[in-house]
């Protein structure tokens, strides 16, 4: 099927552009002594994780219990749920364990633990548990001095419905970095803190067989990975325009895009339409643009996805996206109504969430599949 | 069932408070010369529709073919799509009139309407065509005043392919208003503008039978229809957190709310974490908060969906939202982790699309259906 044939709009995935991103890590990773589990978050696909993993005895990590319900179906066993659980959700991770997963949880706090432990026992089983650690104030998590993460390891550890599984944190920090050197201590910043939270529970004489770190910014800068047993990452398998105002990624690596068509020409404002708006785009700001703007996405032509030199969506409605040609030396012969282009978005989580599947774009102009999204929770 | 029973995060629908929303507008409209034509690009529900409508004769409003097709599916035949057409879909479009669709088009340039009908004669149809006018800067259409827009009603007058239904328009800027009544006046601009446009085509002797205005402000407060057929509106089905701070409504007339589950406490910051994010709760910023702060929902309580003073979510995350307690009498005893609250969200038609349906709440907290609805395109 050509891309021409597509109706708009819809998301495309360049497929070499995210095999690329792919060994991108691979290589980055290749002699470092943590095994990545990649957080299939932002593709939601079995066919790009079979592309992200060895296979399906890989770890992975989700955000969701239909993630998690998902990839099991597809062969992934080896599962961290990497939100904090709450007691209502045990019930699915029991009968995903009956399936046969080995799923780890997370939580942060002893009242959780008290009751996951109880639910565990109550349900005749044992939910293995990572403890949430801080290393940025952004989110969520103990910080690693906590004066509560002992007795909630010690909790885990001894209550026959839960086992300690080890740490977590993740470095959300990463994203306000201004620079790659400030990501690269961010990232020493991270493992400083998970691993000085693993050596507080290793000294009082507690398992933490996990010490996990990651965010693409921290995973693909870091220089030292001492202490950390595995990594985690997940946009980098797409990046995104967020990524590349990081220094992340550069706009050619960006492995999906939004197709769309121009609807409409606003002569006296100097704007085009397109028929993608929030909806298609979704509403995530990301970060400002080369001028200082905000916008929703880098607007790119429609057959080879290359960059138009200041030209952004602008602004958005449910259905439309805005785009301003005052910026630009573009003008409205180079994008005729009825014409196409892509867009670069801000924020490929969100984006792809809008989205039931990927037209998968296999060099050139064709589109070769079709690869379903697991939304919802 | 009972509400306690839902997973989170999940999308629930106040029965009585949609009815009395319905009911308003209608009372609002009911000796007014014009008839209602409701926008379901809120809804996307069949369910939501026949409340909102006499019976399946009635007129409706789409943002997508896909609500076309469901909506015909369902037994709707005088459908508009209210979003500029493009050629290509236009084989979709057939298909529907195949099927019984009485559907009517939107454009807005002479080179979509040449298409259109060269197009509708290929395909031995003729495709109703509005023509789309802007009254106040803020997105598609020509000026009432337009030199284009004589040559293009006669083109799609005059085509076998194409015939001219009339004119329609979307006071958008009635969102920026800062009083009702600035609302007020911008409801007699957006008449003034589209019934200028009406004259002028009428002028020529063409027809224009249909002569359309609406945005949920500007029909809930606009005292003059004179000249207009049909009005639409699509959020005041629910209302939300924008129209609230317009003053379209109040907080307890917000129908649909995000229930989300306590997952964490930040004691040294002040706030809780729950597990509804962006993608639960679509990251629209909407308008700014009583205190002049940007958030993505007001916090109620999880039985009645009682706002608490001064809660909102902060920030979000894909899969977190975050709440600070800092500007609120409230303390963390009264959000225990594992408790659950919903959030009244900024832009319902935005939230709402994160769901593939709707938990509707009948009284008390008792979840006595859940309505599909028809997300994508």
């Amino acid at each position: 099927m050509k891309l021409g044939t597509i109706q708009t709009p819809a998301l495309i995935l360049d497929k070499a552009r995210m095999e690329a991103n792919i060994q991108r890590l691979r290589t980055i990773l290749k002699d470092k002594p943590v095994r990545l589990r990649p957080h299939l978050k932002t593709c939601k696909s079995i066919e790009v994780a079979k592309r992200l993993t060895e296979n399906s005895d890989s770890p992975i990590t989700v955000s969701t219990l239909a993630e998690a319900e998902y990839f099991l179906d597809g062969g992934y066993t080896d599962i961290l749920y990497a939100v904090s659980i709450t007691p209502q959700k045990l019930p699915r991770v029991k009968a995903l364990q009956i399936k046969g997963a080995n799923i780890t949880l997370l939580l942060d706090n002893l009242e959780t633990a008290l009751n996951v432990a109880r639910i565990g026992e109550e349900l005749e089983t044992t939910f293995p548990c990572l403890i949430e650690i801080d290393c940025d104030g952004k989110r969520a998590g103990l910080d690693a001095e906590d004066t509560d993460l002992i007795p909630l390891a010690q909790c885990l550890h001894e209550k026959a419905g839960s086992s300690l599984a080890g740490v977590m944190t993740h470095a959300g920090g990463s994203y306000y970095c201004k620079s790659i050197s400030e990501i690269e201590a961010m990232a020493e910043q991270e493992r400083a803190c998970i691993t000085r939270a693993a050596s507080r529970i290793q000294d009082h004489n507690l398992p933490c067989p996990v010490v996990s770190m990651g965010s693409t910014p921290t995973v693909t800068f870091a220089h030292n990975f001492e202490g950390i047993t595995e990594v985690r990452a997940g946009v980098y398998v797409f990046q995104d325009m967020v990524m590349e105002a990081l220094g992340v990624c550069i706009l050619s690596d960006i492995a999906i895009s939004v197709l769309a068509t121009v609807i409409s020409h606003k002569k006296d404002q100097n704007r085009i339409l397109i028929d993608a708006g929030g909806l298609a785009l979704s509403s995530d700001p990301g970060k400002k643009n080369t001028l200082g703007h905000s916008h929703f996405g880098q607007v790119c032509s429609e057959g080879t996805c290359t960059p138009y030199e200041n030209l952004w969506i602008d602004s958005t409605n449910q259905e439309h996206g805005l785009i301003s040609l005052n910026r630009t030396s573009h003008s409205f012969e180079d994008f005729p109504i009825g014409s196409r282009i892509r867009i670069l978005p801000n924020h490929a989580c969100m984006t792809a969430g809008a989205y039931d599947g990927y037209h998968v774009l296999d060099g050139g102009n064709t589109v070769t599949a079709y690869w379903e999204r697991c939304n919802r929770w």
